[in-house]
């Protein structure tokens, strides 16, 4: 049977997690859950699955350092670090020359480094069938039952069952009817109550020689652009040609450059307790949800110590004392040049001060 | 004329001015306006009536290189150290032995460290009117005209006006009636609107000898401490004396010790617009009578840097970026160690949050 690989993506961003998440500092390598960063949860969530060398990450050149001392145990070689960023088809498709020359005959599950999951044996399963699923050069996407009619997410509506295959392990599967781009609220709702449609989780599982032959069909400069890096892999001239070719890539997503018209995909439906972790309130929301002793008020405190007077239902990030008095539902977050204050409602809003942050040039804070 | 002198009294002392006021650094230091300390605008404030050499400062043995680095153009010899506080009265006796060995004939003007006022010429006239009115060894206490029935003051009952007073300059003074310490709500009422009663502002004008002599006559163990003190002032039994003489001293304050009973005491009444800056609502609002521009909405920002989104009505005390969305009326004071958030209208519950910390021995935040 084809062997297993993982391919972690963890280009960077966040913006929504600001003061925390920063350019230097994304969200997927900051400690949000028990002082643990999201990429090492990420990581640890499939080693029982994938071993440490056939894990492999995508990263920015900036963040490969950051990378590798968060994951000692992961081989050097297996941080692919992209020059620059240019969306997730690129980097994916750089994942595959690099996995392809090492097993051309691997089935790669592209995966994110910045959710969590609160049931990791049923992803591990699902993760397991669509390896399964794969090997005859199907296109396997993750889709997760959605918890509600969120409007951040991409939705994928699925088409007919098909019949069940052997060594699904009892997973049903379905045809993929379409890729739907992120819905206004009313089409959420109905996407939810019509029960076939799936947040599209941005996990997919294929053979690296299918998504090459993907890739060659739909994103052909892509392909010619990968084409010419593979031919110098580890070789002296990779950092020149490498710097020569990558800026002149279109960035362009793998749902839009290859999904939406990929042939041969199927949607393998799972509810792994999927969080994606992109917000503030996101954040309070799953750290109520590990609390094993959650206070009666509410409060989740990370980091510092906190001392409150009627406070209730508040996140607090800080290495300092704080307190305080009468609050309801804040997000408190201070770091160490920047104090951010906000209702839990309104946390989206993170985005709106970094973009004035942008704007008055004041790029010490982004 | 007998010569007018000035004691400032800044022992210590501002919990409700926490975080930023700590035993270690009190509030009389900290700079809570226009880049200047409270004991630093004190100081300004009488300067134009009461030359540098003739002011004095008393304070806890721990401040007094703080107030000197705080008062440069201070004679050093003008700093006298309190070994341990021990109240008013001691403090008084203190400052009176050092003035009456520089010039026994001195007046001596009893001002507080912590207190703004708004309308400095109008405190420096009436202090010049107290000067004349001490001459003849009456002892003057400035009685504040109630800006409404604040209970956190003492208040003093007028008695019989006095006949116009050659050298008042026109201030009106009357005879004390009775001292009354901190009334409760419905009593503060009645003082207000009966019109006879004044705030106890702290500040008293009285010859040296006048206050040695109610001294001597009202707590004569204190005055015996002080007069073994006087013996060997500049000698070098000094801090042999002192060492051994002032941890026996009685704590015990000068209205209660002095002034309750004291002969001869007038008060003249006056409006500096006066704020003993006792909360962090006290400095929002002193903060914002004295901006020139405030904003529309009426945020004050101290420190730091702050950029707001649908807040108002917030003190923010910050080294910082502070960012805020959809906040109302809280009080924000972020120091190193410590982070306090609070509505304007419970700010008098910082106290609870020192006596919590008091009571869990976490000192290092006293």
């Amino acid at each position: 049977m084809n062997t297993l690989y993982a391919l972690i993506m963890a280009g960077g961003g966040g913006t929504r997690l600001w003061p925390e998440s920063r350019v230097a500092f994304p969200k997927q390598f900051i400690n949000l859950f028990k002082e643990r960063s999201l990429i090492q949860i990420a990581y640890e969530r499939i080693i029982p699955l994938i071993p440490p060398e056939r894990v492999l990450i995508v990263t920015g050149q900036q963040y490969a350092e950051m990378a590798q001392e968060q994951l000692p145990e992961l081989p050097a070689e297996n941080i692919i670090a992209e020059p620059a960023g240019r969306n997730t088809a690129p980097a994916i498709g750089l994942g595959a020359i690099h996995l392809h020359r090492r097993d051309p005959a691997a089935v790669m599950a592209v995966l994110t480094a910045d959710h969590m999951m609160r049931q990791e044996e049923t992803f591990r399963a699902a993760l397991a069938a669509a390896h399964q699923v794969a090997q005859d050069g199907r296109i396997v996407t993750l889709g997760i039952t959605p918890a509600g009619p969120e409007t951040g997410y991409g939705y994928i509506e699925r088409g007919d069952r098909l019949d069940p295959l052997a060594g699904a392990d009892g997973h049903v599967l379905f045809q993929v009817g379409r890729f739907r781009e992120k819905p206004d609220r009313a089409t959420a709702e109905q996407f939810v109550s019509s029960g076939r449609f799936y947040w599209n989780s941005g996990m997919f599982i294929w053979q690296v020689a299918t998504v090459l032959a993907e890739i060659a069909r739909q994103l052909p400069d892509l392909y010619a652009a990968l084409m010419e890096l593979q031919a110098v892999l580890d070789t002296p001239q990779e950092a020149e040609v490498t710097g020569r070719v990558w800026p002149a890539v279109r960035p362009v997503s793998i749902d839009y450059g290859v999904m939406e018209n990929a042939r041969n995909v199927v949607v393998l439906p799972v509810d792994p307790g999927w969080n994606d972790v992109g917000s503030w309130n996101a954040v309070y929301q799953e750290s109520r949800r590990n609390s094993l002793s959650l206070p009666p008020d509410g409060n989740i405190v990370q980091g510092g110590e906190l001392l409150t007077i009627d406070t209730q239902g508040c996140l607090i990030r800080s290495k300092k004392l704080v307190t305080t008095v009468g609050l309801r539902d804040l997000v408190i977050v201070d770091t160490d040049d920047a104090l951010f204050i906000c209702p839990l409602n309104r946390v989206q809003e993170a985005k709106t001060v970094v973009n004035r942050l942008k704007q008055s040039g004041q790029e010490a804070y982004l």
